[in-house]
């Protein structure tokens, strides 16, 4: 498998072109990160991944950059390198301060210690949890 | 390996007494969650994991209700039962609304999806996220 | 998907009951775990997992107790259910101790804690590992 | 997000160095991982990992070589290359030999082997070991 | 964390109800799998989730039986109970064979015992696979 | 952790070029991947891994090309980089189209997505596929 081709704006199709200009517009940048380069190699999956990170990721009853940071702890758990630089600079970009990401990778960490022991023990859940 | 023995506290050590009573009083609840009745077969597991849990999950840089949706994301992905249980009811305790909670699962879906398009591609990182 | 058929010894056919005979004799038990009946409904799976087990698991250089459980470590991270009682069952057989097992849970939930930071920091390898 | 900055001993606060100074005469080391110098960036992170490491990982009822295993075993499943890179060295410095790591690999590609059958099959756990 | 209400048709409002009729004419059944009746606590993922499906798992260069195997593959190695459930029903009603169902199991506990051998060893990869 | 050692043929035992023979000829390819150099190392490994692979990855029920991307899709899962490679242009060389990746890859993102809302929601399994 050779590295993904990332296909530029310049030889984006035309249906291509138009996610890559909603992109470009909502997050008001020059260019797409590679990850929209690289599904630009199927355009269905381009629109549909584009159109679920508008709905998903804008402000709502979680503000933005919260949402970035819950990204974060998905993105360490799973280990996607990609995703971990990408959205650790979206946190930081919506004001995420080095204080809020070291309180992050320890509350991330401590997540995952406990979660060892609860699955490890078998501890059954709580029956005021069940009602 | 038969279910985990759960520690109550009438037969609890005084070693082992004086965490649950710490939790108590840090929570304000009459006892102490299943959790630690099974982590307190072994003392020293108890007290380390509870000081973890003292110092990392109190209001700081972020507020503890926006660590536990933090929580339950590791949790969700780890796919930990019990955790996502408990973690799920800390923070509605703390205030997370339902429709909170409803843009958390779609946060934690939208980036297990991500995940999964950047690591099957091998997108490569982006030049400025690597300075 | 309705529960997985168990095949008992008496219905099995002569290829299946060869391996149940070899697996109750290998073990010293009456009769073969859930585990080996479930992947009796396809002779061939079973033929060639059994035999891996029975490869792996014997002693060697590692002593088989201490391979049970790092087996406990391997199905927590992956949170297998049945794999997590069969083999903690299997440890304490060969002689587990509840103190063994108490730590065994400490090392997989502090290598858990130290896996999230290390991913989540990005921490590049120190040059004296790569030589 | 640009890779983590690692604290050196000579720039460090105060209180960074008295934790540096206890891993180095601990593990009598004349530098501390990079591990340490990445969560440096936050004290409270640094000084509670290492005591947590501390506390686990000396010489119990598991002696500290099979707990370097154990936590390999983690790591692979977690996929967290620094610390699979960072835990065999530990482990080799502790008298893993060629043979035991070979064979400590093959427990953990076998595990990973059942773990898939027991989950795909949703094999019930035998009676006997719910008791 | 209470167990999630189930919406049923009767009681869903006119948007729900609109995705319910939608997936029950393009599936040919009578009501929808619990799946759909928990993701109507929130329409907009409701409608958001099932638009996904609808643009994926249709026939495509992929047949849909094949797609369902590939699901099964996925929701093993993250154990997700309720996927391995509906998807390998769903893989079943759309043609698959017990036979097909025990090679798909024997591929992914093979394609896991290998990943842990190669992300163990840190294999790196091969120079014709990165051209 | 030094770079895993890779056996090359020259250099190999008589016991480890039988497997490498065996492969090459499978095959039909000019020399052996770096996977089986590294698992050369321990000739036992290298032949049940080998023996494993033979026996599942063969035209059966389900055709080769599309065990390899079950294989993908495990791979991907596990963040397996090599095996993603590899596996990768396995399937390409057995004929899967640019556009089946995109699907499968489509299928993988999808998949993930609803193992996190199933998990998350707690999803109880709908009556008629536990019969």
């Amino acid at each position: 498998m050779a590295t993904v081709k990332l296909i530029q704006y310049e030889e984006a199709s035309p249906e291509v072109k138009a996610v890559f200009d909603d992109i470009k517009a909502a997050r008001k940048v020059a260019d797409v990160n590679n990850f929209w380069k690289a599904l630009a190699n199927q355009p269905e999956n381009l629109k549909r991944v584009w159109q679920n990170v508008k709905e998903v990721m804008g402000n709502g009853e979680i503000d933005s950059m919260t949402k970035e940071m819950i990204y974060i702890a998905v993105s360490i758990v799973n280990n996607c390198d990609y995703c971990i630089h990408t959205h650790t600079a979206a946190a930081q970009s919506k004001g995420m301060t080095e204080g809020q990401h070291q309180e992050l990778l320890a509350v991330i960490a401590l997540a995952s210690t406990t979660n060892a022991f609860a699955n490890g023990l078998k501890v059954p859940v709580d029956e005021q949890f069940l009602k």
